[in-house]
């Protein structure tokens, strides 16, 4: 599998508007180091996966319609992308598989364009892609949320986004079946307390611990992260990696 | 006055997600040619004002806050750059202006960070701020929406956008104060019947006639009608121009 990062930032994403500290500020100058929502791009053999849509312009990115869409909540920045996207051309409806949410965002539902929203993902419940197996995982987060385990030809994918911590039944599962590559929310630089929605890096980097994940790459990153990052001389344990928006990762056996 | 268009789009924008026709695939070549969700920047004096805010990327374009912003109407493309913008840096909330639509749009009255959603404009019922006046006007939309006529040491702008036809008090009232430029939805190419929501660009040019505006820009254009527009020999009347992002325009006696 391949895993093309196409938003890593929160929902302000970076440059923050009117924001004049030193990260918001080089990113003005050094486009490489802005972050759109969140959202990737996943290719399985022959089958290509968008999970969640945060970058508004889709069009850029994406090239040929996926063959399926993964939702991991309805909050807009991780929606965003959809809105110009479902008023696009296409014969056959791009089918979307998000969780139990029945406001969903916004007018999506109303006016669903090319997208097939479908019956709502259930944890734990497993589904079958021309040999791509999605099993979804509970988060904990202010709206219904998912994260994705995905398994292709023996290569392992966890997407965990936005989530504060894992609840117990993912964590367990996760650390029974460890994925080569984890993808994690890591929002915040470190916090006095735990935030109810998403990780700080602490928080983050003691799950992957935890869970024995031979790689963990951390997204939904805040300005206020990537100025902890650029101010202190902290270095990530091995294994972890801060995500970036254009990256490329292969996950494999 | 000087309005800068930063978005003349209509809800799908140019290029369409996934769409060959000649105008979509021309526009991957020629940023020129493409279309944001509809938005501008009105300057008026000291006065910034922010009309409508489709283009997603705002912090590119808006430089500092404005000093408020008016919003037409609450769907999506007319808000969509609001969702990031408001969890910029501020001190003082940006006021906003919008019609009286309690649902909004997803979450922004919910959670409006640095945006100060004002009490709802009544039709008819003027604003002053620092020598610029502010009338809202009635439209014909799916859902709420108001249109705008703005005054400024003898310049006059209607802003009216998105609209199928005019109520007969709107227009009644723009024929007897003509604008000297006047802001026009114009979704459409020619339509059979007239489309409830939207102009088309017959019907947008007849009332540029009626109203007898020294001016008017034609927005919120789909692909569809840049598509006849580029393979048909139409040329618009005298005072009519199809407006373009980045286009700027002067307003005054």
């Amino acid at each position: 599998m391949r895993l093309h990062f196409l938003g890593t930032g929160d929902c302000a994403g970076i440059p923050v508007y009117n924001c004049d500290c030193q990260v918001c500020s080089e990113s003005r100058l050094k486009p490489a180091l802005r972050r759109q929502g969140s959202g990737a791009l996943l290719t399985a053999g022959p089958t290509r996966v968008l999970i969640d849509a945060g970058p508004p312009h889709l069009e850029q990115h994406l090239g040929s319609p996926p063959d399926l869409i993964l939702l991991s909540h309805y909050h807009i920045d991780h929606v965003f992308g959809l809105f110009p996207l479902r008023w696009g051309c296409r014969d056959q409806p791009i089918p979307v598989f998000g969780p139990d949410d029945p406001a969903g965002c916004a007018d999506l539902f109303k006016h669903p364009g090319i997208l097939d929203f479908r019956a709502p993902l259930a944890p734990f419940v497993s589904h079958r892609h021309h040999g791509l197996e999605i099993l979804p995982l509970p988060l904990n987060h202010s709206k219904p949320s998912l994260g994705f385990f995905l398994e292709y030809q023996g290569g392992r994918l966890a997407w965990l986004c936005d989530t504060g911590g894992l609840p117990e039944p993912t964590l367990t599962f996760l650390q029974r079946r460890p994925p080569q590559l984890m993808v994690l929310d890591c929002t915040l630089p470190p916090q006095e307390d735990d935030h109810p929605n998403h990780n700080d890096i602490e928080r983050a980097i003691a799950l992957h611990q935890r869970i024995g994940a031979q790689a963990t790459c951390l997204t939904h990153v805040s300005h206020r992260l990537d100025l902890w990052l650029a101010t202190t001389a902290f270095v990530p344990p091995a294994g972890v990696t801060i995500a970036a928006d254009g990256m490329t990762l292969d996950i494999g056996p």
